[in-house]
């Protein structure tokens, strides 16, 4: 099963981290930037050509020791068709590296609509009996907030295809409380923990062999109380957990979210890692390796409260 | 501001409705296929030009009496970034034909991220000084779960560039109660209506000079009791309105969205539009002519409900 594998790069890495790919022009060395201008000029082609160049010097530099990449689709869709090709081709490149791929899309449809995001993200599109992989990511994030309609076309892609996907249950920034807090009144407990008690029960049509499903949860490092809570409340419920460094969640934080096996959890780190460079003030054309500093830095910071990762036997 | 334009088309044409582009291949002539097969191969870039011939189509077929498209860009995506590009086609073609487009793609995110699908698929992406505009619609479905951050950076795009959104809030799907129907206790309102009570915040923003706001809400035609219910509270909202046809909504249901006027929603249908000429068995190339007939039969049996449509002076 997809999360299986995701925890087995884990293990073998001693790294429960995930590098965000969500490249902004703004933090790509001007090198690569000019050098995808001279051959596509300064337009959306460029652009792209120049996120995809910035990724493959992090995933070069990142393989062998983070086990995951997570592009945000967002990131790629504001350059267009062009830019969604950078996504695809960035998908592409971090798997041929060995790496699992969750796509932060935040997706969200009914039935025959969800299933199209399900085919096209994780699974394969037909074409009049021929079939094509269209994005080929291993997991992917969705918003649950129309209920089971919207996770059950994913269940049936996921099992076919070896894949998983994460739920938005609590989100890392400052308002997620003005829903996700709201205490309900017939189960008299809040959005958010009716919402992650949903992904144990969706998950249980995608058992994992190491206790954890295919329907994992995202749970911000920035509310470590309810990170502690739903841990507890839900033992076989993957966390992929945003918000840790820039957004203000530290190690202490985000060690609520892992099992006494150090399983459990997956933290995210974005700009962090993209734009180490520019906060270590080093040569741009040393971003990569910048990249792999910090991720070195929290790899040993996170397992320095998280111990030994291990499977469970 | 953006709904202004699209109340101004719907008053011009009598015809509170939205034609939905939620393309299959199963729904795409036999002979349009073939073509875009015979230039492309049976390949996602085959399967992307059919689905923007077949788009075309409809579109030459409708513009003169709907007021608008709603691209669905899940059965886009599913074609990778070559059925990207071609909902950036049909987006493109609906727009120099004259008609407003609502692309929806139910998109949610948080701070930077959520202004980059703002910037990508309503406003201006900037490459290093020079500007594009990478999808460019008219507005927007979005999903408030994360809260205000999440619409906040929408609502600054929307200023800067004429332009809506579309909050979910009670959806047309049957289980969309799971969640949306819970009753919160501090607010003793069920969520959606919390959610379409935000609605009517956020859009105080983005004031319409016909009386409703550039931040609309999605409302199933499915709910009728909801839709009544939310139409009286939020005077200020305009109602996306999917179900209609073949979820199950008809027109009296849906007219309990609308307003004295007969403003105040716009009402969706895809399969019935794209499929009629299956329903009707008529030949594959009269495809277009079929969903024409179909757009006039929904446009009169709605607006024998909801009356003539005046803007309010």
């Amino acid at each position: 099963m997809s999360m299986d594998r995701l925890l087995e790069k884990i293990v073998e890495k001693q790294n429960p981290t995930v590098a965000g790919l969500d490249p902004q022009l703004s933090y790509i060395p001007g090198c690569i930037r000019e050098e995808s201008y001279a051959k596509y000029g300064k337009t959306l082609e460029g652009a792209a050509d120049a996120l995809l160049g910035f990724n493959k010097g992090l995933i070069d530099a990142l393989c062998d020791i983070v086990p995951a990449v997570k592009p945000q689709a967002a990131y790629y869709e504001m350059y267009g068709w062009q830019g969604v090709r950078a996504l695809a081709g960035t998908i592409a490149y971090a798997k041929s590296k060995g790496m699992f791929v969750i796509t932060d899309g935040k997706r969200n449809d009914i039935g025959a609509t969800m299933q199209a995001y399900a085919a096209g993200h994780l699974g394969e599109t037909d074409v009049d009996g021929e079939t094509f992989e269209a994005f080929g990511a291993d997991a992917l994030t969705v918003n649950g907030y129309l209920g089971t309609d919207g996770i059950q076309p994913l269940l049936n892609v996921c099992a076919g295809n070896d894949k998983g996907v994460f739920v938005l249950a609590k989100t890392s920034n400052p308002s997620s409380g003005e829903f996700q807090d709201q205490m309900l009144h017939a189960m008299y407990e809040p959005l958010y923990r009716a919402m992650g008690n949903m992904c144990q029960q969706w998950g249980l049509k995608l058992p994992g062999k190491y206790g954890y499903s295919g329907v994992g949860a995202v749970v911000g490092a920035t509310y470590p109380k309810q990170l502690k809570e739903l841990r507890k409340a839900l033992p076989n419920t993957l966390f992929l957990v945003p918000g840790y460094g820039a957004q203000g969640g530290a190690a202490q934080d985000v060690a609520q979210g892992f099992d006494k096996n150090g399983l459990g959890a997956v933290v995210n780190s974005s700009r962090g890692i993209m734009c180490a460079w520019q906060k270590e003030n080093c040569a741009p054309e040393e971003y990569a390796a910048a990249a792999r500093r910090e991720a070195l830095r929290m790899r040993d910071e996170i397992t320095a409260c998280v111990g030994e990762i291990t499977l469970p036997r």
